[in-house]
């Protein structure tokens, strides 16, 4: 690299050269984000090269800081919710340009492969969701003043002012939404919303369960009042939550620590006369979605997973029941939502005043104060954090 | 019971006294049916007796005759596929009388609990489907001339003249189709068509793999020609199986047994350009419902569980590829076929020269050579052996 070819991030018409700015490098398993100046690459074939407005937090980027083995990698930029502006666009991008406000999406659409011309999934084939440590050509933008080169995460990484995303995994922002709105939809409350609403179809009157109420599992809330659910239970074992939930829709509590000698499932089996209508396990634990699976209604019911396990846990079920009760167990990917047709909706819904967003933001810091908001989420005071950048 | 009062089967004007007649009991695990005379009580309430007209052998009348334990329980008069006219009725019976051709299912519809009224499950809350030796009020029927009593099987029981059946396991026949087609639709043909239909609603232009290439596994395979599937895989480790299957829509095989170092689900998905859009399990081998998941579509493949592996046998499934799959895995009882709506389509599809229901029929013998319709299922002869009780 020319390093007397770099532009600082304060200067304009950087297009075509390297970009120095200031990132929060994850270099430590489980260790604080060091903020350190960076140097990101212009944007290559297909990409986009864009200027970070603000970015909040995701549990993801809590698990993968914390992460050990074996798909962890450090020194890595974390970061993949996100609002930010079009600084420059790389060759063969079309529908982009310069002052794009955007939203950059974990999850690829490519727009072209038959899975992405499917309204049946949002599983891109051409550019596979995985947790990549590159972009899709197997290779990095980011590299510190050593020369070392930074990993990406989740084709995003937004934790540092400028970032360079392909253009599948970027919307374009036509909305008067404000930016620290819009980037709680680039992944934690969509996956949510999306899951009762794409994923599980939530139908008016219907019995919901949410397994953890974390961020997710209030986002599924969200999804399932703005579908009609009639009776949402929210079960976790901090009984703290259930005061928060009842803001998220939520109408009914299980303490999964008060049960007595009787399973989270029976209880929700007596609750529900037989079962909810769909149970979203959202908290990461085989165990968990054993038990979501029990409580779903025979015939009809629906158990979705959203959350991550270990890489080797198994999901086991008995082979009888599983053909004699009728139910379905799912997996949901980003709520099942196809980014540029799906998050566009959320926008118009949130606009309407119809889906919720406000509340999931409880707290706002600046870039400096990144560390802030991983403490905020890790002591479970906060369920979205902002991050601006500028202030 | 008072024996004078007992009416011989050939007599009219039985309504409300036992009725003796002919039967095949099964008196011990494995060995053949006893043809014997048997003492069948008139309907309780709710209940119509019906003299059988033809009935047919399915392989889950092997299966019961061949069980040990737990669920075994002799002497039981098997059968559950039949063509019958009401002899008489019990007390609270409407909309059935003496004289209606009627067809008796396995899977009961009370038309009144909340299951039935839903359009999306099959599974009455009201009677369970289950494989009781017993009618709902948890009595049978049946007796011997030694005064013992016989069990039922499935609610139905058809391996005898006369039999009782409760009102929400029977649907009228009003329709000119034979009895030797009609009967096809109590069980088999209908779960593995309507599994196709129904539980996965499979569409025009999609791939279907079927593990299994036995009676249910054609059905399957003649509801997804029905439903316009495109391309139609059949697995079986018996190729002789593969062309009879052809008659039946499918287009191409696998044999299981040569597929060299690599499993089955590889071949398929390799044939399918990354998985078939569903997978239908028709063995009853938990192993085979994990090779079927395995190579069903990412984004929108639906594996459906149709065959009754041991009560024990556990299904397992990675939790991290269930999450990021996005693929379904459901069970299905009797197709998802709703019996008292969804059969009447059926038949009028045989009758509009659609559903093909003449190329299952591959054997017809009388009652008395019942046991050679057994003999030829389990040499792997017969599709479905027709039993007629008056010829």
């Amino acid at each position: 690299m020319d390093r007397a070819n770099i532009v600082e991030s304060s200067k304009s018409s950087a297009a075509g050269k390297p970009i120095r700015c200031r990132a929060a490098v994850a270099r430590k398993a489980g260790e604080p984000l060091v903020m350190e100046e960076v140097i990101v690459a212009p944007p290559k074939f297909e990409e986009v090269r864009i200027k970070i407005i603000c970015t909040s937090l995701c549990h993801s980027d809590v698990t993968y800081l914390k992460l050990k083995d074996p798909s962890a990698c450090f020194p890595r930029i974390l970061g993949h919710e996100a609002v930010g502006v079009v600084e420059s666009v790389g060759e063969g991008v079309t529908g982009f340009r310069e002052g794009d406000t955007v939203i950059p999406i974990f999850v690829p659409e490519c727009e072209e492969c038959r899975d992405c011309k499917s309204k049946k999934s949002n599983l891109c084939s051409k550019f596979a969701f995985k947790i990549s440590p590159w972009l899709h050509d197997g290779t990095s933008r980011f590299t510190d003043l050593k020369g070392q080169t930074l990993y990406h995460f989740m084709f995003v990484s937004s934790f540092v002012e400028y970032t360079v995303v392909h253009v599948a995994n970027v919307i374009k922002l036509d909305s008067p939404i404000p930016p620290n709105r819009a980037c709680l939809l680039s992944c934690g409350v969509s996956t949510g919303v999306g899951s009762a609403w794409r994923s599980a179809n939530v139908e008016e009157g219907s019995t919901v369960a949410i397994f953890g109420l974390g961020s997710i599992g209030l986002a599924v809330a969200e999804g399932a009042r703005l579908c009609g659910a009639a009776k949402i239970i929210g079960i976790d074992l901090n009984p703290e939550k259930f005061e928060i939930a009842k803001a998220f829709g939520v109408t009914d509590f299980v303490d999964s620590r008060g049960c007595g000698d009787k399973r989270v499932s029976q209880i929700i089996n007596e609750m529900t006369s037989g079962g909810a209508d769909y149970c979203f396990e959202c908290v990461g634990k085989a165990f968990l979605v054993e038990e979501a699976y029990a409580c779903c209604r025979k015939g009809w019911g629906k158990t979705i997973v959203m959350g991550v396990d270990k890489p080797d846990s198994m999901l086991t079920f008995s082979s009888a029941e599983v053909l004699i009760q009728g139910k379905t167990i799912m997996g949901s990917v980003f709520g099942g939502l196809k980014p540029k047709s799906d998050i566009p909706i959320l926008i118009k819904r949130y606009m309407d005043k119809e889906l919720e967003l406000d509340k999931f933001v409880t707290h706002e810091v600046s870039f400096e104060d990144i560390n802030k908001a991983f403490d905020l989420l890790l002591e479970g005071k906060s369920l979205r954090c902002v991050i601006w950048m500028d202030k």
